[in-house]
């Protein structure tokens, strides 16, 4: 993909997501064409926002006609990455990374938790909800061996930077960090926060205001 | 409080409990005052971003002198509710709902989970990870004995409106929710969505276009 792509930003990529989920539903009803409006509609969004945000991608619909719903759910399925399965290694086997291993979500939309790795040895070699536990060491192996493109950090706060830093040493380009700081890596690593406490934490304001 | 504080906006508030974060990590070290331009450094933020988010919630530090640190930390630790706990309860106690139960971090950030309920009667009575489990049915009583300000939602997506209805009816201000939908409440009440599926999917856009 070119630069220019790599300038799209944030909302418009997780708004063609929302798209992209309301052409499937769509398309699964056999219903055949959808104007930016009727498609804003759906989301409460403008007309101008849909045109704008798939206008990023590349040329779709006709003026009058609308878009085709079949050709732009499956022109977006590959944009999105979302015409393929990635595989997805967890670091981490507490009481939140057990959790992650079972949350059956994931392969629904296209990311299958194929490893986990955890440092405790007596947990390595077993498997938790159905995945294979292996021990830290042999991350490098299972990431290279098993096609991961996606790491889940859910280690303690003091060991994140160090899993985050080997996990980019073994090629992953893409980072969930569940751990309560920022990761220092570098600009080609994409990295997802998920602070539940900070998303929490703010909601004493609005008990402490009401 | 009145209507002109309601209007701040969620950046503000979420900026100003990162300011105290790094007020109260330097009232332990015995400095006593910082400026503006110090303090937005260390959070990668402009002076005056610093000045404006905190003139939302009152006249602080004196010209010159910047801010005196422990009192600014006082003052933000009421206006923020952080100078008190609150008490939640989790709705669900699946795998994820378990995990939240064992999460020691809320306790540190003034949040207590008191109770747990679940639908299945098989788990109400025992005790997970130290915190009491009750039936659906005890919702409404546990709230008001226990003196619950905030919900926590980790119900498959299907029975997760109906448990947002019912803790709103049982008075709940405040909602975290970890089903994958928009709950419909009135205005008055606080949602914080966490979808963890929508936060992992768009990085396959990442992956797709590295």
């Amino acid at each position: 993909m070119n630069n220019e792509n790599r300038k799209i930003s944030e909302g418009t990529i997780s708004r063609t997501f929302a798209y992209l989920r309301e052409l499937s539903k769509l398309a699964k009803l056999n219903i055949r064409t959808i104007s930016s409006s009727e498609l804003g509609e759906r989301l409460n969004l403008s007309d101008s926002q849909v045109r704008r945000d798939l206008r990023c991608f590349g040329n779709f619909g006709t003026s009058g006609s609308g878009y085709d719903i079949k050709e732009l759910e499956k022109e977006l399925k590959g944009i999105l990455g979302k015409d393929k399965t990635w595989n997805v290694v967890v670091v981490g086997v507490g009481h939140l990374g057990s959790a992650l291993l079972a949350y059956s979500t994931f392969k629904k939309i296209g990311l299958e938790i194929v490893a986990a790795v955890d440092k405790d040895i007596k947990k390595s070699g077993k498997e938790i909800k159905g995945v294979p536990v292996y021990s830290s060491q042999e991350l490098p192996s299972i990431i290279k061996n098993k096609n991961i493109s996606i790491g889940i950090i859910v280690v303690p706060v003091d060991n994140a930077q160090d899993v985050a830093d080997e996990l980019v040493k073994c090629g992953i380009k893409c980072i969930m960090n569940f751990a309560p700081l920022s990761l220092n890596v570098s600009n080609n690593v994409k990295v997802k926060n998920v602070d539940l406490c900070r998303e929490l934490e703010t909601l004493s304001y609005f008990l402490a205001n009401k």
